[in-house]
């Protein structure tokens, strides 16, 4: 049952992954004026990989747990928001409303990590580098609204 | 702990549901061939609200039993495939890789009733509305493809 629910969890990741091969970093991102620190594209597929990998082991072993619901419930709601952030941000190319959708996504996967914390530690530590990723997204997200405020106007 | 948990299974749900709204039907969808049967614009937000009240009630009632692992992890899955089928369609006018994607959503939905039915058999007729409404969208995408090949074609 362990792979079971924790290859559906994978599933669910990649269909919120997905987002990232549909609406790449084009021409529009590329023009963009960028922090220093802003990590090359290879590093955003490799990580989420690995990111994903941790969530489904994460939710698949509270998904064995008894007192999962809440915990479970709101894994459901960060990967709502993790699949909603790549098409506002590249496909839409709202930057404001980007922020407010990685915004949205960091507080969902703090409360996550927390509530599975309490079921099953070992859950909420897998959840640890998903958070620093989401903050290092939502820093990303602000500079790039703070440096190019006329391009985060025009969408 | 149950209108908790609703809370955060209907914030999921308007997480993926935003994407109706920022995606939504402009003059691409309205140049398309569509069956006589399609339902008017107005007709989907309207269903979509109702549909996600049912989901979370159906969610919030099996997340407060014991053994509900494998139908949380379904839940989880199918409003990622759920918050997907917008931005593909809409978004990027792909109309053969919408139809797969609603296809694995109806797929989801399937087994998400069938495990929560085993938990809870209110919380399984609770996403009854929500499968016949995926069986018309499904069938739909998929008129829509027959019936502008070339536009399928074309994205």
């Amino acid at each position: 049952m362990f792979w079971l629910t924790f290859s559906i969890f994978l599933v669910a990741c990649l269909g919120a992954g997905a987002t990232g091969g549909l609406f790449p970093p084009g021409p529009w991102y590329r023009s963009l004026k960028k922090p220093a620190w802003t990590p090359p594209d290879w590093v955003f597929p490799v990580t989420w990989t690995v990111l994903y990998v941790c969530m489904a082991l994460a939710g698949a072993r509270v998904a064995a747990q008894p007192d999962n619901g809440l915990a479970l419930a709101l894994w459901a709601m960060q990967i709502a928001f993790n699949g909603l952030w790549t098409p506002v941000f590249f496909g839409l190319k709202k930057i404001r409303l980007g922020l407010g959708v990685v915004v949205m996504l960091w507080l969902a996967v703090l409360a996550t990590l927390l509530a599975m914390w309490q079921v099953d530690w070992v859950a909420g530590a897998l959840f640890v580098p998903y958070l620093v990723w989401v903050t290092i997204a939502t820093a990303l997200n602000a500079e790039v609204w703070r440096l190019n405020p006329e391009e985060a106007r025009a969408h």
